[in-house]
């Protein structure tokens, strides 16, 4: 570690303020002290400039809060997890800069403050490209609390949080896709879609509450993460295409990429949002709880006795391609 | 994350073999289920090749082992927390291969089981460089067992375990270093010192439970290390350079680089030994735990009122400045 980094370690930690409530030893000794809960429910996310975002598009604030965003989504997937603490394993290239690197952590610290998260430790060193991988933990009472991916079962129905496509529509119109006119707030949401996603921490918690079965976080699009849970659940997912929420703004970006609004919105991956398996029963607590937070719940499917894979009842294709982001 | 990149990750759990006791949901999930202990004493250590070590010095099974090692060696570093669970963020470069990721992975693999450590989870990704960044998870019943690097009294005695510079000479001897003549067995231990340093776990806990007050893993090296001690304890650490104990060969290594062996001894890091700071009262107790964890342990100064840094005292340089790699 050389000077420069152990003044960047200083810096940040000034920059990242009080710690948790948690949190016994934080930042500054050799490993973070913290105060456990009686289950530890712990992820991990790496984005890499050039293949999950590229510094030319994003900020460095929105860099920093996107890949805290990525992680934290998988704890909202495990559903009745508290957000507890993140760690940051941040490589910096050459001449990135400590302003940049200071906003970076902000972003993320921004965000992990108004998820209850405390920032408990990190590493930071040299590195080729830009590289930010966050380890997150949240806090359970009791395994049941959890929702995994492998409880589906025939008969539950299937629901998305949110809107689907935004995040791709919004990657699409930084890498300067022709759109013609598109209302500015239109395109700012799209923008915030892509560089600011919002994990569904309490939407988790609620679905867990309301007797979700399996739920799982939309990372690389409903088509494939659907997929992994049928696969887990040993079970068929059958999605409506034509059920699914699309983003505001989304159709006619598509119409102007000449992509299929709805496979897009099933492919495109990056929306963050949750896709959960519920039994009929327990339809209406799962309507309230999304309402509680605010958020849309849309109901697009049905999981069926089958073979373990996804199946658009309304397309032709059996199982959509994943859409590759074009950075 | 692309098919190749999903047959990798069942291809790693595969090789993982099965979990420890703690694990509830692991690899597979959103997230890792563990049983808490009362406190998480957590760690993050991320390496990057080209900076940290090259694939041209190392086998992929040695990387793996020594990045986990160095996490590891920060749980070490705090005495009194059992090895619980390590995760980890794995970028492979263009061409790396499922073969070698395996070895990677395998290699650290056999020091977690080894260590009592359950590799929990993790991510894959793609990344210009390989990128192994490991976060460690130890469990504590008490922070009181916990060793800080802010404990130090003037007074206190300094030792340091086994021996230093090892893994510098390990180093130079890769790089191509003439030598001359050097036996074998010594030429394959120092290689050893280097590409598979031994985190010292149990002689942490012993020298915690011996009462040590002050604790720092030799990562960078004894003048850098010693000095992050010294500032968090507000106290000077007066070491001797006359006293540091070589590694067997580094003597005759430093002899061909034509530099002083105890200065390389101090300043060449990457030995994963461990510094601590005993009462004299604890003197005995200190030895007979090291020596239980059949480990040399040497005394190397003493903490003194003054300035919070380290002095050699045997040096007309206060402070050594660190031996920067050349990889």
């Amino acid at each position: 570690l050389g000077q420069g980094e152990l003044d960047l370690i200083d810096a940040l930690n000034r920059a990242l303020g009080a710690a948790g409530a948690r949190v016994i030893t934080g930042r500054g000794d050799d490993a973070a002290v913290v105060r456990a809960g009686r289950f530890a429910v712990t992820s991990v996310d790496t984005m890499v400039e050039g293949v999950h975002f590229r510094t030319s598009q994003l900020t460095p604030a929105e860099i920093g809060h996107r890949a805290l965003a990525a992680a934290l989504s998988d704890i909202a997937a495990m559903g009745g997890a508290t957000p507890g603490e993140a760690y940051l394993a941040l490589g910096l290239p050459p001449g990135f800069g400590q302003p940049r690197a200071l906003e970076l952590i902000e972003g993320a610290g921004a965000l992990a403050a108004r998820s209850g998260v405390t920032i408990a430790g990190g590493d930071v060193t040299s590195a080729g490209e830009l590289i930010v991988s966050w380890t997150v933990v949240g806090w359970a009472d009791r395994p049941q609390q959890l929702i995994g991916r492998d409880g589906a079962r025939p008969g539950d129905l299937v629901a998305v949080t949110g809107e689907l496509g935004g995040s791709g529509a919004g990657l699409a119109l930084l890498a300067g896709a022709e759109v013609g006119r598109i209302d500015a707030a239109v395109r700012a949401a799209l923008h915030a879609r892509y560089a600011r996603p919002e994990p569904r921490l309490a939407a988790g918690r609620a679905l867990a509450a309301a007797g979700a079965r399996a739920m799982i976080d939309l990372s690389d699009g409903l088509a494939t993460d659907a997929g992994h849970l049928a696969r887990a659940s040993g079970a068929e997912l059958e999605v409506e295409l034509a059920a699914l929420p699309l983003a505001p703004g989304l159709a006619h970006v598509c119409a102007s990429l000449r992509r299929d609004a709805r496979e897009f919105a099933a492919t495109a991956g990056d929306d963050y949002e949750l896709c959960a398996c519920v039994p009929p029963s327990a339809r209406a607590v799962a309507e309230a709880a999304a309402r509680s937070c605010e958020l849309r719940l849309t109901w697009v499917g049905r999981v069926r006795a089958g073979k373990p894979r996804v199946r658009f009842a309304d397309s032709d294709r059996s199982a959509l391609r994943g859409y590759e982001h074009s950075l």
